[in-house]
């Protein structure tokens, strides 16, 4: 049982959600195994990912509202603001959802479910390049 | 080091947190491996993974009532509404937890502490059928 | 690709985020493995881990206070009350974050971002032992 490992370099557009499945799904077609587990891990702390539905649009955007009503910009509590109003928000955030995820696959394939796309996350609103490791171990 | 895969289909009776523990565990031993990890993987958008506390059913009635309080049911600001009040609250609720954890196992046994239990979070109204998906990792 | 695991004991000194990369990063050497993941598992229900900022300590400042004005103690809404104030709270802040995190590492080296270290989070107001389980797989 071999371990494949790849990094993914993911280009946002400032804050938003940005599907990554296919990406994933690739990387495990190249991996050549037929069964096992991919983990995806994001290497920043103002990004982040989560596994959400992937039909309608609308969902992910009263999604990103909701966190920005929770965690707003500007909340005077905030001491680390050196970087931005967007800083602090976008590590708690982060905390919030998920820096990795494990997705079984079979017949090389991913078990998601039928709505379930994996999306990064991005916290900052400014565009930023990400970097996401990809490690498969199966057989 | 072979990969076992299994999958439970679980059936809700609405709202609410239900404990997999035993049947997470039961498909370790199937498994025949004595060391590694076991994935579970949550097939759902509007369901979600916790470890929590199994002891005292109030603690998790206090949970589930704190994230009613935080992600209510008819929040003005929702628009994607067309599959009912409970569904964006789902969603929100599904990313606030987990789709995924990995628990260690050894002896053919899991590693969980005194008072943790894998618990299936069903956070639609309604009844469902779920799918969860546990992979077996080890030797 | 053998299965290496061991348990890390955490002295906390109460409410508070407490970094362990080194130590995760230490077990990764001793598991003589060179590319796999790793897997972090809190043993617990009132602690969690996440993965964070680790330069600047106002970050986690910030984040800690987030959480307690979010979580509060003494909420009346809460029924699970006998082990005190920031029982209940705990288990929230624990639902919130994460029980297991799986990190990617490459030449025997974890794969984490610049800025990401790996932590323990008391929420609960008394110093605690806690326990860990660091389980490597990989070739």
């Amino acid at each position: 049982m071999p371990v494949y490992q790849a990094s993914l370099t993911i280009a946002t557009d400032g804050a938003g959600t940005h599907e990554i499945t296919d990406r994933v799904a690739a990387e495990v077609r190249r991996s050549r195994c037929k069964a096992g587990i991919v983990t995806v891990f994001c290497r920043h702390t103002s990004c982040s990912l989560v596994i959400f539905e992937n039909a309608d649009p609308s969902a992910r955007a009263d999604l990103e509202a909701w966190f920005d009503r929770m965690v707003p910009d500007r909340d005077p509590h905030f001491t680390h603001t050196a970087e931005g109003p967007d800083d602090m928000p976008s590590h708690i955030k982060t905390a919030l959802t998920r820096t990795s995820e494990v997705i079984p696959f079979a017949d090389g394939r991913l078990l998601l479910g039928q709505w379930q796309g994996v999306f990064l996350w991005e916290h900052r609103a400014r565009a930023h390049q990400r970097s996401v490791v990809v490690t498969v171990v199966g057989e």
